[in-house]
């Protein structure tokens, strides 16, 4: 497995690669990598990918002030060894001051699917996250990129901005992996004390209240949204929200839909959880 | 020669032209083809460009309220045949339904450089310019990309674009090229009447009177501007801007510099033209 830090060498690596004629997937994490983040790289390879790229960056664009930049877990060693592990080609490991070196002014904005939920309550998050994804992509040149579907606003964000970039590369949102008892697998997850940790299946719950009504055909979307927050409102100790959503534009339902993503993000503490699950869509937790 | 009016069809023939071991070259266009433009693929050519693809594209984002995007110049057939007779391989030729689709949201933008001069008094233009381009590039995948002089700034803004992503393009900006009486070949030339083409050259004669005086060893910045100023105020009806300016960044300048750019854009009537002489970096006009 190679290991890069600069985009050059990284790049070299990939096109060496692609000259060979291998099909390149790409895996881009902020590291501290879980069970989760090992499933994208499976996927990339299901996906056909038999050249498989994983980035590690903590990327500072897309935290805002008062976020966890600064104590976002960095376990540079245990991520490369997860890697090698499972069969990845070739890591990518930049500093900040390789991706935005002095100087630096540009950036890649998506309007519409990034307004409301995460892009309300994180104000440029996700002009941090499709920059940084933008530089990615140009500095692996992939055929496949695999994200996980924990960040669901995020993966139709990214799905957006490949399509209107014309970026010649196919985004792949893989499904949730969750513990045994439903939590989303999560970074964020190792922030969490033994009660906390027990608080935070309040997102589980909320969701399967919802999926239980909506099995028994509840449409009604006020009611569905009502159900998912309860438990989260009974555990949590702040809610950012707790919203039904179209799942390709995010944009809000009418009173009823027949397919909708239901989305939450809350606080335990000082740590914020999101999660996700689809209805008329997908399967279930 | 190839002609191709989707992505998809343009992207297949840059891949197979890669694919059989050939550099590709970019000249992006608004067509109205004029000697500057075929000199742009002459030298994506001495560049190493054996495969050179022109794009023609009147990108209506980079035209702002009140400009001439409804009467820019399009002669798309006098276009495909000069460059046929100049030796380019394949030709991109999309609309703007093509390019900007039904729910497109995604923007390139460029902070600092586009900030004076043209993006002070053209509101949007440059972000139309990045997004376009940074679409163009990825629907070829070029090498290299040639750029004329002429519009200087967008040169440098697409250089800093370029770099801040991390595209894998090298970026050339081609000297101005001129009539023989020194007026820089523009599109928007066919606008002007024998009179108005008469009244042009106050821009030249700007350039002129501070390219002497720099030569006699003039290194005050507003002298200078002052005398590049003097003869496009007598000619033109409306000035925009005459401006000395650091040749990468754009920036103002001190009081005395050894290197500027000084760049110019006034109105005749209806039309508006630009033009620049770099002192202290390149031959003159």
């Amino acid at each position: 497995m190679e290991v890069h830090a600069t985009p050059e060498a990284f790049r070299a690596a990939c096109d060496a690669a692609r000259a060979g004629g291998r099909r390149v997937g790409l895996v881009p994490t902020m590291g501290a990598l879980h069970d989760g983040h090992l499933a994208l790289v499976d996927h990339a390879r299901a996906a056909g990918a038999d050249y498989r790229a994983v980035t590690i960056f903590v990327n500072p664009l897309q935290f805002g002030e008062g976020e966890d930049f600064g104590r976002y877990p960095r376990t540079l060693e245990a991520d490369l060894e997860a890697c090698r592990a499972r069969g990845v080609d070739c890591v990518f490991t930049p500093t900040p001051d390789v991706m935005y070196p002095e100087g630096f002014a540009t950036s890649v904005r998506v309007t519409g699917v990034t307004e409301r939920l995460e892009g309300a309550h994180r104000p440029g998050h996700f002009d941090g996250v499709t920059t940084v994804v933008a530089k990615l992509f140009h500095a692996t040149g992939p055929c496949v990129a695999v994200f996980g579907r924990k960040d669901y606003q995020q993966w139709r964000v990214l799905a957006r901005m490949t399509r209107d970039l014309g970026l010649p590369v196919e985004i792949v949102g893989h499904p949730i992996v969750r513990e045994r008892d439903g939590l989303a697998l999560s970074s964020r997850n190792r922030y969490l004390d033994p009660d906390a940790r027990q608080r935070a299946l309040g997102l589980v719950e909320g969701l399967r209240a919802a999926a239980d009504a909506w099995d028994a055909g509840e449409r009604d979307v006020a009611r569905l949204e009502g159900l998912a927050r309860t438990p989260v409102e009974a555990r949590f100790d702040r809610i950012d929200y707790v919203a039904a959503a179209d799942p390709e534009s995010l944009a809000p339902l009418p009173e009823r839909a027949e397919q909708m993503v239901l989305l939450m993000a809350a606080h335990l503490g000082g740590t914020r959880l999101i999660d996700n699950l689809e209805l008329g869509v997908d399967p279930r937790p």
